[in-house]
């Protein structure tokens, strides 16, 4: 983990409050999110959440940090043995090869949010935390990968930087066209980048 | 140009309604606009746009479309000379290593509607077709270049859609985002990737 992204301590509140935005979300869309559906998925008051959170807004933000400190921890769990296999994870995780109905769900409204962050600064100040810790994740895996004579000697930065603009991309077109054949055209092709960019032929 | 997107013929009535509606997205954002604004911007009377188009969200589906001929026409202008520069041309068209206000403000008006695509099937619609288009351009020069003996026999579709996904990732971190470092290490590692995927190096 990147020592300048420290998770959070989520209570079991805080943390149920979130898993309820979660599923509100996945149900209704943003457009169609209130603080009023997530309590029904709470199983609580409103009240129960304005004492947490002011506003929907305010609540989403921190649902978003909520779902970076979970993909991380996931991903600090099921990596670390072999960078190229730990950076395949990392691209599966944020840009699934066959996504679920689920996966799918949550990439749509990934993307609702983050065009709100166009012209609401709460938003753009947390897709630019979310996009700076996905880059330092990938990074830390290079930079390893690197140290350990697996990767060749390039910028990890730069690498990083391409790699997250790729997938976001990716992501992005799957969630607002249907073209279902250019995500998976993407992967090939970032594979075929990371092993010409990174690995160290012999 | 792909024989399979044909520009379509622009009446001068039409024409100018599309100005206008730049214009007024440019000064209003995608949430600001309205027939009304873009009546103003015409100087005409809001009746003289509904003529033309029953609705907001048509006008913008064919304003969408009036944007991608254009930028086809320009790219179609301003290249055809030496496969590597037209690569660069289109992607400094896509994703401006400095963009100017104007240019921010398009990219920023682009990710509003584009997102508009998640729920709406007409502007999803819509930007498939985009896509399609780019990918077609980026994939003609990538073509092209094969044929010359410029670029090495990859898959041009591959190639099209990974610089197609990478530009539309980092374009839509810059609109979302405080990452202004990103998009130019973005294109920095493009330039590396169109190298080591596309040159023959003697």
């Amino acid at each position: 983990m990147a020592a300048d992204a420290p998770e959070r301590d989520w209570s079991a509140a805080e943390a149920e409050i979130m898993e309820a935005t979660y599923r509100a979300l996945l149900e209704h869309g943003y457009a169609g999110l209130s603080i009023s559906r997530i309590a029904a998925e709470l199983g609580k008051s409103k009240a129960a959440i304005y004492y947490h959170y002011d506003a929907k807004d305010e609540l989403l933000a921190t649902f978003l940090e909520f779902a970076v400190d979970r993909f991380e921890a996931t991903v600090a769990t099921e990596t670390g043995d072999e960078p190229t296999a730990d950076l395949e994870h990392v691209i599966e995780k944020l840009l699934p090869l066959q996504p679920d109905e689920e996966q799918r769900q949550l990439q749509a409204v990934l993307v609702e949010l983050r065009s709100q962050a166009v012209t609401n600064e709460v938003f753009r100040e947390q897709f630019t935390r979310i996009d700076d810790r996905l880059a330092a994740a990938i990074r830390d895996i290079v930079e390893r990968g690197i140290d350990e004579g697996t990767f060749r000697d390039v910028d990890p930065s730069r690498v990083a930087e391409h790699v997250l603009a790729t997938v976001n991309g990716a992501m992005y077109a799957r969630a607002t066209t249907d073209r279902e054949s250019a995500a998976a055209a993407t992967r090939v092709s970032l594979a075929s980048y990371i092993d010409s960019e990174l690995r160290r032929h012999p």
